[in-house]
């Protein structure tokens, strides 16, 4: 597989990244994974402005070296020609870091820094059988940081998380502060209560997620009420339905919750309607 | 300067981490800083145990690759002559991450996958102006993880703290959660009112510092009352005197923090014979 990096296209086993890189020493870096419908990147604005907040945040100079987002774009379409991606759906996932700088500091080093970039692209495959029979999630007590806004590397809770979760029997873990759900370990979360979509509203806590963005707007396109409103713990047995998003997990029903069945175990209409909508949407990129 | 990288001895600026290494894409991985006195290191054994514990939280199983503590003593020596460093103080930094995967997934990957380990040396500069003034400090609002007391390589919220002491003029950043002082971005804290010393008590917020502990012991006995009690952000005004500790920073006297001046603005009495004695007791290692 042939990657993006500092420049480059290089094939993947002979990128170099180096140990004083501070993506590797602090988690000193920024990411975000895109995909493809029908070959174009999906959202892509959208994830670029998100890309662009994120290094504002950590005042990493990204835009001193490339021009958001035209650059990323021809990237883009460059690694999908050098790896035979075209006419195939495919994930493309950005990370830049502050760049590798020598000695090791905490402090931000000199301005003149280049930041690190890797740019990579997969195939997606997709696990059918969970959109249609639905996960299990468990709830774990939310242990991150609280800029959970930003989509910055340092993903260690996500990991011991999602490792919870499959350790378990389950899908996906969702994060639980002060009793309410905030979201999952990398993904948003949806419950359906009667006719009525609800979902945690955006703090420091969750990730503007695309996905929640583009499900709450095709809420408002089915005349389905949504509201963004906290989800407290106790109210999950009230879900008639529950789901979460994200840009690869798309819309992906929940049927149980830690040992609570949802509903009556199987994915709901208003998640099946969504879901349909989704795919119609995404016919449309 | 030739590093420790994946077994073998390499100039720093050939070695390649690959940009999927668990450390660079998700902050999966530990770290220890060890330092020499009289070309020893300081406090060996109890540096590798905490790594070897900090290794058990995150499920990282390097001790089937090495052999702690003996390997890691070796491979030491071996770098310090390999940099000419024979003679000269040094410090010791140890990077072990869960180990490079293909593809990106959150969950472990399968448990043959071999950790990375990155073991580097640096010459020992020490800035004798903030030993003998004294240093200012900031208070931040916590923002990091609760796990604090793991010491893993996720740092950004350290970084970003560091940065903000460093753009105001201080020295170092301490960490503020409900009220209570917890330690600073990269060292822990103790107070000084009267003649009894106060450091916060360990919690899943701090990190236990080797040389927190050596000044605990210290106290003991130079027959100073040390007591290990939360501190609250109104008593910073009733101490004598500060400091904050580290393996790098050994004992540096604070003698502001934000705009209030500490004591009589300049380094106490009890720091400096915990300064005399600690210096003493790393002569006899």
């Amino acid at each position: 597989m042939i990657a993006y990096f500092n420049g480059q296209f290089i094939e993947e086993k002979n990128i170099s990244v180096s140990p004083y890189d501070r993506g590797f020493q602090f988690a000193d870096g920024v990411y975000e994974t895109l995909r493809t419908y029908n070959g174009s990147l999906f959202m892509f604005e959208e994830h670029i402005k998100r890309l662009n907040h994120n290094l504002k945040e950590l005042r990493i100079n990204y835009d001193g070296i490339r021009q958001l987002p035209d650059q990323i774009k021809n990237i883009a379409n460059e690694l999908a020609v050098k790896n035979n991606f075209i006419g195939k759906e495919f994930s493309l996932y950005i990370q830049i870091t502050r760049g590798a700088y020598y000695p090791r500091i905490h402090v931000f080093p000199p301005s003149d820094i280049k930041p690190t970039e890797f740019i990579s692209i997969s195939l997606i495959s997709k696990n059918i059988v969970e959109y249609e029979k639905g996960i299990k999630v468990i709830l774990v007590d939310d242990f991150r940081w609280s800029r959970c806004d930003i989509k910055a590397i340092g993903l260690l809770p996500s990991v011991l998380a999602k490792q919870q979760a499959i350790e378990k029997g389950a899908s996906e873990s969702i994060w639980i502060r002060d009793g309410l759900l905030l979201e999952g370990s990398h993904t948003n979360l949806f419950g359906v209560m009667g006719n009525k979509v609800i979902t945690s509203p955006l703090s420091n806590y969750i990730l503007p997620g695309i996905t929640r963005e583009v499900v709450i707007a095709l809420c408002k396109e089915l005349s389905i009420v949504l509201e963004e409103i906290p989800i407290n713990k106790n109210e999950i047995k009230n879900f008639d339905e529950f789901f979460v998003t994200g840009t690869l997990t798309e819309i992906k029903p929940v049927v149980q919750i830690d040992n609570l069945k949802i509903g009556n175990g199987k994915p709901g209409i208003i998640t099946a309607n969504l879901q349909s909508a989704f795919t119609k949407f995404t016919l449309g990129n």
